[in-house]
Formats: C-alpha cells, structure tokens, sequence
C-alpha cells in the first residue's frame, strides 16, 4: 500500500505567476486511501487580468509564430513531457487511475501533441494564415476571384476540463489551440486538478512556450464569463448540467462566444446479426465490452453504456460478459495484478449507485454487486470502489432507462434487437452519442448500421477479425478524427486533425482582382499577371523566384512521326493514337490525336533547362486535365508559373531546400489550353556566403 | 401611381395543406402608400405537428434522393421561378423595393439555386453521403484505417429571415438546405411575408419538390421551439435582440440544437491611404459607399455603415459623396426614375430616427434632413420615406456611438485615420461584422488590411480598377462564399459553397478495416483488397466495374536505350537523364534515371487495351508522387485499381458514361513503389438492350 503524500494548496498560474490560492478551498481525496490529498481554490486571482494577459500577450507571440514554428513547439513539449512522464504515473495513482488508465491519460496527451505536431508540418503551410479550399471563380471573365483565409482568433480559449482525463483531457484541447495560434486558459475538474497543475508546471518549466500562452485556473472560474467576448473559445468536456449552465451564461450568447460541448453519452455496442459465438468476432466483442466497462472503472465519456445483442445470443452473451468480469481484480492500482481501480471519489461512489438504481428499475443486474466483491489492498469503507455491474434489459422499447440514464461508472446494460432494423433504431435512442461500435463481418450489416446511425454519432467503430490486432478500441478517441457528437452528447466536435484548429480560427472570404489576392496570400491565383522571368526560373534558387514569375518556352509542332515513335517507346498503341480508322469513327478525338503523355514530357522537354542548377527534381504532379486533343500538325508552347514556395526543413545531411509548386499551361496554335496541371519540384535554397 | 391591391389573410402552409389563420392578426401596409396590405398571423397552426411531418415525410423522401436528384430539383425550381418571377416583382414594390432591389432579392435567390444546382453536380458524389478529406492513416500495419462521413441530419430545418430579402433570404438558405437532404420550414418577417408566401406557393405549385420538403408560417412561430431536438437546425437573419432571444431558448440549449445567426453589423469600407482624387479607386469608393446606402434604402445587413478615410481626404470624400447624394432621387419605385424606395414601414421610420439620433450625439450630419427632402410621387406623410444621410465623426476614438449603434436604413458615418495602424483599429472596433471593404491599388495596403481585420469579418472586398467592373460590389453575399461574421454579427456561417450543407449534415469519424470501409463508402480505401480482374477491366463497361478490382500488368526492364529514346523524342535532356557525371554526383540521384514521365507512359503502354473499348479516353490524372528513382536495369510493372465511380449525366448527343478514377502502383523488381497516382477516365455505360 503506497503512503499518500498530502500535497497542500493547489497553485494556478495567472499573468506569468504561480499563486497560491487564499483560503484553505475544497479538499480532494486520494481514491485508493480517501486520504485528504489537496486543496483548491481560485482565491484571489483576477479573471479580468488573466484575459487580458493572455490577450496582449501570450496571443500575439503565438500568431508571430507560423505553424511550423508552433508545430515544432508541439514536438518540443512533447519530447519535454515524455521525459518527464514518470512523476505524473506516479501522481495519477491517488485518482484511481491503473497504470493502463494512466497510460491512456498521459501517453494519450503527449501522443496528441506529436500527431498535431507532425500534421502542422506536413498538412499546413509555413504561414501565419490558412487558405480554405480551392480559389472561386466568382465572375465572368476572371478578373473578380473569390477565395477563403483562416487568422487565429485574437482572443483566449478557456478550456474547462473533465476530471477522468487532466492530462489527455487537456492537452487533446491545447494541440489544436495553439497550432492555430491561439493561447489558452485552462481549467481542470478540481478533484484531480492537482495532475493538470503537474502537466503545466512541465510545460512551463519546460521554457518551449511563449510568455502568456498557458494559464491554469485550479478551482472556480469566478467571474471569467463576464469578460469574454466574441474573439474568444470556451471548449467544455463534463456533464450536461454542467454544461448547460455555462452555455446559458448571458456572455455566452450575447457575445456570440464559440462554445464548444462534449458531454457523456449513452454509447452503444452493437454485436451483428452475422457474428456467432464460434466467429473470432464473437470474442473480440465480448473483450471490448469488458475492457470499455472497466478502462477508467468506467469513467470515460466514450465508454460503451448500451451493448445491443441479437435476442438469441443474449445468454451466450451474458454468460460470456459475466465470466469475464468474474476475473476482473479489483482494488489499489499500485498493486500490479490489479485491473480495475476505484472511481475517483466516494461522490462518485453515491452518485453512480443512484444512476444504477434507476437503470435496475428497467431490467435486471446481471453481474456485479456492491456487497461482497473483492477488492485487493485497500479499504472499501475509505476508498472509491464500485463493482463492474452488468445489466439486461429484457424490453428497450418500453423500457427506456438506459436510453437516457447514464451511470458514469463500470455500469453498462445488454439490450435484445430482433433485426437489423430494430438494432439500428436502439442504437439511435441514445438521442445522440459520442461514439457507436459494431461487430460484424457482414459488409452489408456495416453499411446498414453505419448509415443508419450516422446521424446521431460522431464517430463509429467497425470492429472484424481483420483489424482486430491494429484496432485502437470503442472507446479512445484519435487526434486524426473528430471527437464530439450531436443531441445529448453535446454538439460539439474536437480534434479531427487540422480541422480541430478551425474552431480557433476566423474563417473570411476574400474577394479582389487575381492579383491582390495574389499578393494577400502568397500563391498566385488563376488570373493573376504571369510576368516573363528574366533568366530561365530553374537557374533560380529557392529564395529568388517570385510567386507569379513565368517561363514560356519555344513551341513545338508535333507531328504524326512523334505520335508513332511516342508509341514505340511508351508501348501505348491505343487506338486513338495509331488506328486512324477507329480514331476517325470516334465521336470524342474524330481522328488521330498526341498521347497525353507525350503531351506533358514534350513541355516537360521544352521547359527543362538541362544542366545541373538549383532545381533538384520534380517529384509530382496534381490535377492534371487534358482539355483538348492535340492533332499530327498542331504546334504546342507551355508557360510555367511560380504558383507557391513551400519552405521545407532540411533533414541532416540533405542539401536546404523548398518545394516550389509551378503551374502549367500547355496551349496551341489557336492559343486554346490543351493542358493544365501543376508540377511539385525541390528546389535548393541559396547557399550561405562562406564566414 | 400604383393602386394597392388588399392582399387580406396570408396563408401558411403546414402538413401539406395552405391553412388560412384564424383571427385578423398582425396588419401589414403597403410601404409607399401606408395602406393595409395584408394580415399576419399563424393562429391556428399545429406547429409540433409540422416538425412530425417534416421529420416523417420530407425528411425521408428528401434522403432518398441522391445528391444529383437534389441538384436538379434546385435547378428545375429555379427555372420554375425565373418563369414566374414577373408577378414577384410586382409584389415586390409594395415592400418599397426599387426594381433594383428587387433584382437582388428575386434574382438574387433564384441565382443561388443556379449556383448550388451546379455545385451539387460538379463537386458532389451522385450519392447520399460525403465523404469529408482524407482517409486517415491510424496505424502502423494499415489494417486499421479512419475516415470522414457527412450525412444529413434527420430533424428539420427551420429559418427565420429578416424583412429586407423575402425572397434571397430563404432561398440562400434553402439551396444548401435542400441539397444537404433536409426538409425545411420557413418562417419570414411578418411586414414581408407576403412576398415569402408567393415564393412558396410558386415552388409548391411546380410540383418539384417532394412532399413534406418545404412548409411555411407566417406569423408567429408559437411554441414550435418547444419541440425541437439535436438533430434540428435553426437559422436567424436578422436583429441581435431578437436573435439572442431564440438561442437563449431552453430546447435549443438543452437539446444542442445548431443555432445559426447572422445579426446586422457595422460594417465599414475604407480609402486606402494611397488613392488621391485623381485615381480611378476614388470615384470607385464614392460610388461603393452611395450605392451602400441607397440600395433597399439601406435596409441591408452588410450595407456600409462606418467610412473610414485618410484624415486628409475626409474633405474630398464628403463633397463627393455629398455631391451624388444629392441626385439620389427618392419616391415610389414604380416611378422609374426613382432611385431610392421608402423604408419597409413607418416604424422603421421612428426606429432609424432614433438611432440617427444617437449618430448624431457623437458627431454632425452632413448630408440629409427629414425636413424638405423630396419625394417623388407619394405622400410623405403616408409613405416610409427616410432621406439618405451621412454623418461625419471627427474623433471616432473617443465617440464611439458609429462602432455601436447601427441605423437600419441609409445612413453612414464617415470617420477620419490617420495612418494604417490606426485605420485597422478602427475597422476592429465594429466587435465583429459580416463584411468590409478597401479600396486601395496598393498591395501592401491591401495585405495588412485584410490579415489586420479578418479575425474580425466574414467577408473582406479589396477593390481597384482591375475588378472595377467585375466586381460584385461591397453588400452582395455570393453563394461561392461564406456570409456571417463573428462577435456582433452572431457568429454564424451560411453558404460558403458546399461548405453551407455542412451546417446540415453531421460529420461522423468512420473507422475499421480498408475492406469495411471500402464496402461502406463504395470507394476504394488504401490498403484494402484488389481482386483481380476476370477480363481487363479497360473491356468492361462502367456498370460492370467494381470497386477495388485491379489490373496488375506484365513487367517491363527499362534500359539506357529507353532513356535515351525518351530524350530523344520528349527534348528533355535533363541532366539526371542524360549527363553520367554530374547524376553520379548528384545526392538525390547517385546516377542516371528514367525520366518520371517515362514511368508514367511506359505504365500507360503496359496497363492500355489498344482496341475501340469502353474507356473513352484519359483525361486527367491526380496525386501522382515519384517516389524512388527507376534505374536502368530496373523492371517495373503496374497495379491498377478501380478506386472510384462517377456517374455522369450525358449531354446532349453524348454516349453515356461515367468517370472511373482508377488508383495507380507503379513498383520496381523489389516490389518498392516508385510512381503512384489516381487517373481519371470518361468509361462508357453499358448499351441498353434494344427494345
């Protein structure tokens, strides 16, 4: 049994200080021991001033960054973080969390920050803004464009936490925020705020981040919500009450303040029609069922509530579920055979029990009692222990509870369907979740349950045999997709990788002559002036050539010889290119044309420039079309136009470089366009003048 | 003079009957003459029951169709409309509408269904869902994969439009509502609905729209906000007040019902600190800023109502702007020489009076008197006629009423800058607005206006001579574009492309294997399998491919001949190529290589059927990366996977086809991947058996 250590007032840290509040505040528990473990309270801090910090400081230093610079900062803290992970094991034991929950909650978090720190330096540009989609033609002849900018928003995001999670919980929030450039206030649940305070101390400490970007509130928020304004993001993860009352606040809704809510749902499990109990996916259903009960003894917004079974597999299922947890060991995670630690407070004990009496008034308890279980190396009267309960509802329709009661413990209810179709609208009488799993190795049965419940959930696992090994399970959101749901659980939506950063971003349409908004963004637009390079651009380096700079080489006649010998070489005999019957009989080419592709390397051979110099190589190419054919007699000319520089970072040992994305148009003698496409190539950054 | 025809008790339409009110209910009048026009109210309507039918009916009949069969219901409509639209701008005149903004209203609307009648068919799938970005690698074996589904969520669509745009005002809202696949109802501003009511009925009476699509109240929307759920969306246009009344509804933040609101703002245009007198950007920004004001005699969201100018031009600026107002004729639009119509009623008149008191408290008018303005052809004693008025406010720091109180009809304050830094600031104080304008020739000037005040706007308009005559002009929200702004102006986001069906869908994170997610989304998922085909699929009509089936061709050695024959025929003698010595020395390369367009024909040539066949033709390719040199010596050999279909509307004379997206692999003897891309194919559909 390990000794709690008390660890006194929680600090916040507010305007570039840790504070220490005034008052003794509320006292927090050690789950395992019941121990008084921490005080916390917000005492004394000015709300007002921690906004305005953030505001006038922390934000313009992060939107002075670009997102390769805040990507890299992500990466940073993570590597600091990972470094410094084992005090945070040791810390989060006092919240009940086993190692595997701790693992979730810490290594989750930091893997948050190096996924958004690799997507901003691969999907983003190394900009202060983000162009939105694809340039509009909003007028007739082209010289009137529209297209879209993301900016940061220039005011704070205050990030209000739930306690199962301090670490994941808040930094799954803090990635997307500050690779858009926004700083945050953060808030945690105050009975395990004492592992967030842990979390920000590093990362303070870790000196990676800009002065103001992270502020901790441990306790109330005080009259925070009074200050906001319309250029600020509230984010809250808890429970509906709690969130219902933050979104109700007067600021909230006069502001036009972004909220974003995601609450608990009651989240289902589906086991298909199609799955047997000799089928591996009979298994794997039954393991997720058992490890989503138990995973944080339940306490996760994503935990399966509603395990939806065919009506003849209900025993078979019940009967597996029961011997599962009959092995589940209960008690002080310090203690290794341990699998399932106590929820976080003894609150939470009354509170879950109440949930379970409601849902038992609708079924039956299967599995799982609160007199008599086990529990290893620690006292059931001090410490926060629940039993894993198994419910059955035998008449869901009817008997509507576990639609809409959730106990936020190691609590879920089996539930009978008779068809697909019965599955598919249990599945959406949770009014709204978080996240749905099926099991099936039926194609059919995955489309029909996934389109069929779509709409109520923000994400949706099919689990078969064949991702079985890879599969991340029910239950843990990925910072690659979003995490939020309609109805119940919220309405909200994080992450989803570079989505995630729209919610601190302004989106703003953009509409001028082709040229400007050349020169507002940076990327020449279709329109633009295409200004005759002075010497050939590929003797250019990187930093030399301007966006909008263009080439326009010879041209070039190409005749019935380059046609036969293209085919020669390529082996490309198609008929519209060598069978002059069939050509002729085509209602598309009406005789015989070029190959495309002979098109594309005679510009390629027009605009190459064949000694070595600083363009490296052309890697790709993108949104190719073929707009017109080209015939034995035409005579083709390419122009090629520096649409975009992308700075890259040189790996060790490679030569420093740019990806320079060109645009191509290729077109005849009747200056019709018979090509267009857009080439990527590498291109060599300056040399340095030697010291 | 026209003669008002009494229109007596408007029509709501509900469950699919007109339903005509019970009671007298709200009298409307005509806007130039003061006499009763109309009588408003919804008494008697069933409005729970509306929401049931639309869910239950609409709703269904809506998501049957594909995204094409929406796409042509709003281009079939739209037509219907324009055949129609005499009788509507008859009607519109009573509004006060000049036929000028008549023309924004009724063509304006009718050209947003034109608008997103195209889009749904160039950028949407002719499915029932989306796909949203990328698939989503999220483990290491690529067994296990994420992805993005869009599909419409199953409540209703219920938008509250202001008075100024009966017609545009639903419509921009209904297009990306209907093409979305949700059923909509409607509720317009009482003082207009007459004109909304027509709308409706014309679109009804075409019988193009399924059943249940589309209802209408006209009157109060009693207690149909009781009844709503998180899978309904509501839509605001129109006053903050009564915009943070709706949102602060108990069902709407209990529920988490999608609240949009886009709220009038203090929008401003500003003279770029460049433009003198002598250029043509001056005569462009005066007739930008009267036009604001005079266009629905101010009446409009976006309409310009903060002019920021050079402090030394504000002389300038106002007797120009004094100077054109002054031959701004006002009266009855029917008259034909009338330029500016009345306000939409006499309490507007007090309403715009009092506010322009408040104007002028923080500064002096300087153009326009109630007193002595003439109107042409009605009683100004009747009539709801407000002259155009301009203010000038010297110290625009200090007196910040013009940030803050907005006039709703033609009224502008001019406000002197001094340098950019301090224009910026004051463009920010509106606290968040739909739009802004710059008039500048000056790129620099354009750049630190736009990334000064975007975080500020939903929509910024650089105008200069070269768009001058393209322009759209400040006030006009394209359906290309994203309309709403942040902070006072609600915060919201409407249209914006096929971005404004987001607002309708629910976005849901889809994970499992490529397989699974191959069969759910119906395209091919990276990683999943690639049956080979029976026949070559380049033999195989578009009906008869699926998905995921592959070619893989014979193999090829590409030898020094083969590059140098390249060479030969493309004139790309690039030195990697061609240049032994300096490809050995290259650290890229280490030796010569096959030219990248060799690759790509020479797997033309070894996956092509020479033979007259079903693929029509190659006419695009995408996403092609060049991932390892081939060398000589190398075999390489190709993978072709059928990756998507497109169905494909013919035109005209056309033989019917559709696009294939094909996946391409090109890889070497040891199986590394050296080329990769998609290609895009016209493939033809299978001949109807003859009858």
């Amino acid at each position: 049994m390990e000794t709690t250590v008390y660890l006194g007032k929680v600090q916040s840290f507010a305007q570039g200080r840790w504070h220490t509040p005034q008052g003794k505040g509320r006292t927090v528990y050690h789950a395992v021991t019941g121990e008084p473990i921490a005080e916390i309270s917000s005492e004394g801090l000015d709300f007002k001033g921690m906004l305005e910090y953030a505001r006038t400081v922390g934000g313009p230093k992060l939107r002075q960054m670009t997102f390769h610079e805040r990507a890299r900062m992500l990466k940073a803290l993570a590597l600091y973080l990972n470094e410094h992970k084992a005090e945070l094991y040791e810390l989060s034991r006092a919240t009940g969390a086993t190692k595997q929950d701790a693992w979730l909650d810490i290594d989750g978090g930091i893997g948050t920050f190096f996924v958004y720190a690799s997507k901003g330096r691969r999907e983003l540009p190394d900009e202060r803004f983000l162009l939105d989609g694809d340039p509009e033609r909003i007028s007739r002849g082209g010289t009137f464009l529209g297209h879209h900018l993301l900016v940061p928003l220039e005011g704070v995001a205050v990030h209000i936490n739930a306690f199962n999670f301090p670490c994941w919980g808040m930094l799954e929030k803090l990635a997307p925020t500050f690779l858009a450039g926004m700083p945050a206030i953060v808030k945690p649940a105050s009975v395990t705020a004492y592992v967030a305070e842990r979390v920000v101390r590093l990362m303070l400490e870790s000196g990676l981040l800009p002065e103001g970007a992270l502020q901790l509130i441990c306790g109330s928020v005080g009259d925070l919500f009074d200050h906001l304004t319309g250029q600020d993001v509230v984010t809250f993860t808890g429970s509906a009450e709690t969130g219902l009352r933050l979104k109700s606040h007067p600021t909230i809704l006069r502001e036009s303040v972004r909220f974003n809510m995601e609450a608990d749902s009651l989240n289902f499990s589906m086991l298909g029609p199609d799955v047997t109990p000799d089928m591996p996916e009979f298994e794997l259903f039954v393991n997720e069922v058992v490890r989503e009960m138990t995973i944080k003894t339940g306490q996760r917004c994503t935990a399966i509530r509603r395990t939806l079974v065919p009506a003849d597999r209900v025993d078979a299922v019940l009967e597996a579920l029961s011997n599962r947890l009959r092995q589940v060991v209960v008690g002080d995670p310090a203690n290794e055979r341990v699998q399932m630690g106590p929820l976080v407070s003894r609150d939470q004990v009354a509170e879950v029990q109440a949930r379970l009496e409601a849902l038992a008034a609708a079924g039956e308890i299967v599995w799982g009692s609160r007199n008599g279980f086990e529990i290893v190396d620690a006292d059931p009267e001090r410490g926060a222990f629940f039993p894993p309960t198994l419910l059955y509802c035998a008449r869901p329709f009817e008997h509507t509870a576990p639609h809409e009661v959730e106990a936020f413990g190691p609590v879920n209810t089996v539930m009978p369907y008779h068809d697909l179709e019965e599955a598919v609208r249990l599945a959406r009488m949770g009014r709204g979740s978080l996240v749905g799993s099926l099991v099936t190795a039926d194609p059919d049965v995955a489309r029909t349950v996934v389109l069929g419940t779509a709409p109520y959930h923000g994400r949706l696992l099919v689990l078969d045999r064949t991702c079985a090994r890879e599969n991340t399970g029910h239950g843990s959101p990925l910072p690659h997709l979003v995490h939020g749901g309609p109805g119940r659980a919220g309405g909200g939506e994080e992450m989803g990788g570079i989505r995630g950063l729209y919610r601190y971003m302004q989106r703003t349409a953009l509409q001028g002559s082709p040229d400007m908004l050349t020169a507002i963004t940076n990327e020449w637009m279709p329109g633009a002036s295409r200004p005759e390079a002075d010497i050939h651009p590929f003797r250019k380096y990187f930093d030399e050539l301007r966006i909008g700079e263009t080439y326009t080489t010879a041209r070039r006649t190409v005749t019935e010889a380059d046609i036969v010998n293209f085919a020669g070489i390529s082996g490309d005999f198609f008929y519209a290119h060598m069978d002059d019957l069939a050509a002729r009989e085509s209602e598309l080419f009406q005789g015989r044309v070029a190959h495309g592709y002979f098109v594309l390397s005679a510009a390629a051979g027009l605009f190459v420039d064949p000694r070595p110099g600083p363009v490296l190589a052309n890697y790709g190419l993108e949104n190719l079309r073929f707009t017109k054919p080209v015939k034995p007699g035409d005579t083709i000319q390419a122009k090629l136009t520096v649409k975009q520089k992308i700075p890259r970072e040189a790996r060790k040992g490679e030569r420093p470089s740019g990806v320079v994305r060109w645009h191509v148009d290729v077109t005849n003698q009747d200056d019709e366009l018979v090509a267009t496409y857009d080439i990527l190539t590498l291109v060599a950054r300056r040399p340095e003048p030697e010291a």
